[in-house]
């Protein structure tokens, strides 16, 4: 018999307002886990901007994309890692934690949600695969404001001084920039000391991808497996591409949609298809 | 000790090549797993129009939306479940059938990939969740056009008569049609018998998404859980939508891009964020 965790309040419970003070409540997740150093350097680089809540996955999620959780049921552990910030791990992906936080931590939408740092870049194609980015993308279907943020550095140990100070420019001007409320800002930032930084720019995601390619070996056993390698190719020369900006040592910030409607081809086929 | 079980051929085996006739190379892919009704009528619905391949899950992965495997190995298994047609089972999620197939079994890019037939819609935001449709992108940026085909009928006994009708004028018309190959059609199909269906329609995907609830219980050893549900509403009164024609008994025909940036909002920060 499993011992008795306490799960997160029920709709009786009471939530998250906005203080007097009127801070803006300000929902963090991820995609590496709740106990990644990225998720603690983005709390502490945000912690005194508003009331701070983390909902993150109990474990690694990274190339999860927008997965949801169907299948099977989903369960909310309440965590002590962060000091004075209300934290929940959640055994599903990134898109579940921002779904169960809304609606059962919450009750009600946040004022913004950041998802990150994380560990590895998300620029170009990897917005599609990333968790990181999902978690922010399905805040902003909610009408929540979003920024999901990834540092170049897969390193358990990165330096995330640079990534810290931009975290803090972009989420204070997003905070005062009364976006639109489907905003998704998707923020990269170079793997380099923090005073080599140009700045930021405001880029489109680049045409650059994985060169797909797969381990084959045999297990213990003599069975065959494949185990997903690749090798990453920029094909977008542009110099107005996320790719181009964080090679030149700037912070690279795409707005993202999630209306995926290829305009131009509904246009060419509502005239060929007849 | 497990039993040896057949794996995928090596780089040095024989891949498919376009026969003498140049039929064109048709993979076949879903979320719903290898053994769904939805595949089997998909393949029926083109056998004659190429040579078809699937590699498809191996179990259901639906709301996989575009999750790559990263953490563990994938495994291929030669099935013979469809009549004179090359057949293997993955381990691993919709895009890392599409991914495996093309670097692993193949050897060479389809001319079209087909995912599905979805049981269940994948109109407007279903797009984002669901592993038919991200199986279908994910062979869009690796140059192929593909089409995702979904039927509004989540029953395992739905009538596919309609759908099938449809898939073989949509893939008759990307056949010849030479369209680029970043081509990615969303296509659903209403629930109605095949006489009352009034064509198809080119159409935008609508502003429309679940509103989320979660089912909350005690499991039988008394710990808390979550299960997603969740009522869908359009928010979208448009008449351009992918949800309006599907609700005026269309087959609606959503092109679906992958570049996510949001060319509006990045104009509007350029000037803004200075």
């Amino acid at each position: 018999m499993a011992k008795k965790i306490k799960s997160a309040p029920t709709k009786r419970s009471v939530a998250p307002k906005k203080t007097k003070s009127h801070k803006p409540v300000i929902l963090i997740t991820n995609d590496d886990g709740i106990t990644a150093p990225g998720i603690k350097n983005l709390v502490e680089a945000v912690k005194d901007l508003g009331k701070i809540v983390v909902v993150a996955p109990d474990k690694p999620q990274s190339g999860m994309g927008h997965a949801i959780t169907i299948g099977q049921p989903l369960r909310l552990h309440k965590m002590h890692i962060f000091e004075d910030v209300e934290s929940w791990a959640c055994t599903g992906t990134p898109v579940d934690c921002v779904k169960l936080a809304v609606d059962k931590i919450l009750h009600r939408k946040p004022d913004i949600c950041l998802s990150g740092i994380n560990h590895g870049a998300n620029h170009s194609i990897n917005v599609i695969y990333s968790g990181t980015m999902s978690a922010a993308v399905e805040a902003a279907i909610e009408s929540i404001p979003s920024v999901g943020f990834s540092l170049l550095d897969y390193s358990i140990e990165a330096d995330f001084t640079g990534a810290r100070k931009y975290v803090r420019i972009i989420v204070e001007k997003m905070l005062k920039a009364k976006l639109d409320k489907h905003t998704v800002l998707n923020v990269n930032i170079p793997a380099s000391p923090v005073e080599l930084l140009k700045g930021f720019k405001i880029c489109r995601q680049a045409y650059a991808k994985y060169e797909e390619d797969f381990i084959e070996r045999n297990d213990p056993h003599g069975r065959h497996y494949y185990w997903l390698t690749g090798e990453f190719v920029n094909f977008d020369k542009g110099k107005d591409t996320d790719v181009w900006a964080l090679a030149n040592n700037y912070v690279s910030v795409v707005p993202v949609q999630f209306d995926l409607t290829n305009y131009t081809l509904k246009a060419q086929l509502e005239k060929s298809w007849k």
